[in-house]
């Protein structure tokens, strides 16, 4: 398999977070975002939506779309309830991520990290609804290890990524102490470096 | 099984749509987007998130997100693959959807729909984006009679939902052959009503 996706953007970390918590071989091809390269006939041929992370199978087959990229690399594995019911909460939270979290928490991150601006500046719309998204995840993990019964599933890595970077948006997870454990609990399963500690971005970012 | 909606959503129409080609019993309560109606305590206690559709079971378990809702009342009907990858393809379309179409072809029509804004002030970033969704979609139906396969799967019922109400928003499906034979096919499968004859609806939107 070849991931093709780059690594400063969350919803291609979650492939590769999920491909290695696995053990599923892969080759790995940057191709970075808001340069053109996602926008290339070679690229494009891949995905026609012109969007990472694409990955490749051995027999050529593509597929995109990080979180359909999740249940796919994950199908019979311990990240997806067997339970039908879970399974669906599971898949709630997949679709709440792409509507309701990352065009607000990763879009605020990316206008500072890539686009030149600074904290100050970022839309307030774009960051109220940033807020709003984290104080929900927040509060849904209120008394739980994870989002969706009582083991890691997809929900969990989907949400991990764009929230443990978002300290780099300038969002401040020192008064979200359930995120801050939930992070540190995904961080340890998956065996992740604590990058996502938090709160000492948050202390960097606001040197 | 109830189902908590407003019948002016694409997203609420999806999950009325596969519950009828299901057969599967419901009631129906009015939640109205956009009056308050998804913002009270007794709604919230349904979806923390506040949004509609929502499903509550006969035993009171609740389930949101409209491509969750599919994925859930179609688990081992004909509109979901039985093979991994094709499934995998559905659920790429399914994500898509959440973020590259209805969040622009969904709020143009809902601004010219609800919001009191009119065809030509609709806001130009959203236009582009769906007019490049609607020509995306367009494209990918080229020589096929449904998105995944070689029969109707969730991935059509979701894209349908607004797609078929674009012309609302000032969207001209005329120009876009494939669309409007792939809505009619849709259309006929489910047993609804016409009211997707886009180009009939684009002559009166545009008088």
């Amino acid at each position: 398999m070849r991931i093709y996706g780059d690594l400063g953007s969350g919803n291609c970390l979650k492939v590769k977070y999920i491909a290695d918590a696995l053990g599923i071989a892969y080759d790995w091809t940057d191709v970075i975002s808001g340069t053109g390269a996602t926008r290339t006939p070679q690229f494009l041929a891949l995905n026609p939506a012109g969007q990472v992370p694409v990955i490749a199978l051995d027999d050529g087959r593509t597929l995109a779309q990080s979180n359909a990229i999740l249940r796919y690399l994950a199908r019979n594995s311990r990240f997806i309830p067997s339970d039908d019911f879970l399974a669906a909460k599971m898949d709630e939270w997949l679709f709440w991520e792409q509507y309701s979290h990352e065009p607000c928490v990763a879009v605020a991150r990316a206008h500072v990290v890539y686009r030149g601006g600074t904290i100050a500046d970022r839309d307030p719309a774009i960051v109220a609804r940033a807020e709003a998204a984290l104080d929900h995840l927040d509060r849904a993990l209120d008394g739980r290890s994870f989002l969706v019964g009582d083991t890691m599933t997809i929900a969990d890595i989907a949400l991990l990524a764009y929230t443990r970077l978002s300290p780099e948006g300038g969002f401040d997870l020192r008064t979200r102490p359930q995120l801050l454990r939930w992070i540190a609990t995904c961080e340890h399963e998956l065996g992740l470096p604590a990058l996502g500690n938090a709160a000492q971005q948050q202390e960097q970012a606001h040197g």
